[in-house]
């Protein structure tokens, strides 16, 4: 057996705690694996004296994080700060400048400086690996880098935040409103006490951005996902859906587009309506899941525990044993995003106006005559053809009705068309939601 | 861009067809993922002049396949031949002895000739691969070796051969019986005019000994698998375990047992009855799933297509990849069963009488008072709680009568011991069937 991988932990909360305990735990199976011991030498952390149920004394401690790759007792760091700059940031730069192998979780980190530090560690041909910023525990990275990497992809798309899928397979389980069962999840820990990064869909746009860049050789660019959340989705919507066949589903989808001759990059997050018999709807609470669409593999689906200490820890010593069987036999780290940032494209961002696909549209409107008038005339005027249509007085009964439709196939242009012809329209008491249905 | 890693290609059946057929439509996405095009030198078949709706004239031929690895233009072999002995395991053995990597689709091949073919692998330090063999184009054997490399696993469990699941989900949807759905099946090339070595269970079998070789470490042991195929299975079995909230699965699962403080090693296939909300439930048609629970990682499930052309190319080619990518960085290829053989242990069959479960017992008997006495008795004696019972006529009315149980949670060797005791009985028509309910 050979020399330990030596290891820097920067950031001792749950996931960092995880890690540790992890590599105590399993520490003889991962030395078989690995083919030598994982060895975390020195930590660090913002408050040394926190207690954290874990004993720190085998390791060395590191007042200053950020020169922690510096350290001769390392081989590897392992950031678990969080933040897309600050500190964390600080300590990835200091480590691959040293030479060192770099393992994070953090997805703000990746999305937006994600080229930038694989460049440094290409040209420093160091490790820099990140399974654990994107779907938890689930090895989604390798399995579109490696193990589905013979393949061209026609879609990338999933269930990338636990917490969304947490609240809204609550609602659909119990009938209840968004901010009924939002105020649950933050009470019972599965929501951060402020939830805008989660719901508003910014943490699955992180993760998205990523996926998008290995599945289609494209550089990062989280700055064009487009992206809406689930706070404005009604208990009444998701009982439309289910009436229909469908769940809610916020879904973070990427592909590319061919237009005059260049490739562009589609990139969004989007609650989704997702037919009953689509794996994808059956993926309930926190878990997240993954689907590569491959032109050889066909449908592949990569489903778990999307965040957590335990998941999340799994990923990140992942990422080390393979960077300890690699240093081990002498090879050379891999480029980050599977192919050399160099010749990473940027792709501008695909013009989503003809797009083709069927919509969930819901109107709340006031309980009045003629308003089922305008709004179908408005679908009429913009070319939307409506395959159903449900009208429906709310619950709560204050004289709002919910007129929810479903359209054929059609251009999304359209649909958006027909929502702005309707826009500042006395009749409707709310902003309509659009919702896309995922084809198959 | 490096140069080519060169291929041949031994077998031009479907699966060699679709990795010629991939190979040369993904060309240049690969080169650019591989950091180096591959390219395929020369081919060998049984039959040179059979046409296969693909041009061959780009390639070398070779005569004798056996003796592929040894020429000059050749970096690795990739061997589709199929059979566990015969010419792929000679050109398995020419092809390591001449230092050159192989890749294989032959799950029989490895269930049986594995650890010799890597110990040989290991020697010579050339890679042996074999994503393809185990659930086509999944990459669940990556999965497994690195993406949950930090767990030790509880269960590795899940659906292994899609001709029986094709046949288990029309009899479910259909209602017919499995003579005329296998019938069915093969004449639309879904199964084997011998349709034995699927729906017995054995090919299930091999891929099962393979994912627990290396989920526990463990040599492989394809004799101690305990297998059962879906024959005995009847529309009613179906219908009843529908009622009571299952669905029948051809399941493979291995676990290790600590008996006296040896590890003993559990693999069985077998139909099992899956809740409706476990996910692989939802597993329907020729689709393909595996379950691994980690200690740190918790439920992670891998999807696809677990055969045809397309994805057992995607996976072949994923082999290549890796290879390319290891040679072209100077890495010496890892253990292909993640830790050397030498280190793997030879683990005892688990002895599975002492297995706690929930069962489906399914008895068919003759219309006569007295029976259903006969086997409560039989229960009761064995200490068998029944916890739901069903006693139906048998919709072809031939006198038959079906009596099925669902027991409590009980030592398997209760239910073994009853069913035993039933043996010879002249109220039973058929030999009963018992099928284990997945637990959680």
């Amino acid at each position: 057996m050979s020399e330990p991988l030596r290891i820097a932990l920067a950031g001792l909360g749950t996931v960092g705690a995880g890690v540790i305990r992890l590599i105590e735990a399993n520490a003889a199976l991962i030395a078989r694996r690995a083919g030598r011991p994982l060895q975390v030498t020195v930590v660090s952390a913002r408050d040394r004296n926190k207690d954290r149920g874990i004993d720190l004394s085998p390791y060395a401690w590191e007042d200053d994080m950020v020169i922690m790759g510096e350290r001769a007792d390392v081989d590897v760091v392992v950031e678990l700060v969080g933040g897309s700059d600050g500190p964390a940031l600080a300590l990835a730069r200091t480590t691959i400048e040293a030479g060192k192998g770099l393992v994070t979780a953090n997805k703000a980190m990746i999305a937006h400086h994600g080229l930038e530090l694989a460049q440094k560690a290409e040209a420093a041909a160091v490790p820099l690996k990140f399974e654990a910023a994107v779907a938890g525990g689930i090895p989604v990275i390798k399995g579109l880098r490696e193990g589905a990497a013979a393949n061209e992809f026609s879609r990338v798309y999933g269930i990338l935040n636990g917490t969304c899928n947490y609240i809204l397979s609550t609602m659909e389980d119990t009938g209840r409103d968004f901010a009924a069962v939002l105020a649950e999840a933050q009470a019972k820990g599965y929501a951060e006490a402020d939830p805008a990064f989660d719901i508003e869909g910014t943490d699955a746009a992180h993760k998205l951005s990523i996926l998008a860049a290995i599945a289609y050789g494209a550089k990062i660019d989280f700055a064009a996902v487009d992206t809406t959340g689930i706070s404005k989705i009604l208990a009444a919507d998701i009982a439309q859906a289910d009436s229909l066949g469908y769940v809610i589903r916020l879904i973070g989808m990427a592909s590319t587009e061919n237009s005059n001759g260049t490739e562009r990059l589609f990139q969004r997050v989007q609650p989704h309506l997702v037919p009953f018999d689509h794996p994808l709807a059956h993926v309930d609470g926190a878990t997240n899941a993954v689907v590569a669409e491959g032109n050889f593999s066909g449908r592949l689906l990569f489903q778990g525990a999307g965040a957590g200490d335990g998941p999340t820890a799994s990923a990140v010593v992942a990422d080390l044993i393979d960077i300890a069987r690699e240093m081990e036999r002498g090879g050379e780290a891999g480029a980050p995003f599977s192919v050399p940032v160099a010749e990473l494209v940027a792709m501008d961002r695909a013009d989503t106006g003809h797009r083709m696909g069927r919509s969930y549209i819901r109107f709340v409107v006031a309980d009045r005559p003629g308003v089922l008038a305008e709004i179908t005339a408005a679908m009429r005027d913009a070319g939307v053809s409506i395959e159903s249509l449900i009208q429906k007085g709310r619950h709560d009964e204050d004289g709002e009705v919910l007129v929810a439709m479903v359209t054929h196939e059609g251009p999304e242009s359209a649909v958006a068309e027909a929502v702005r012809m309707l826009e500042g329209s006395a009749s409707l008491t709310r902003a309509p939601l659009v919702m896309h249905i995922l084809a198959d």
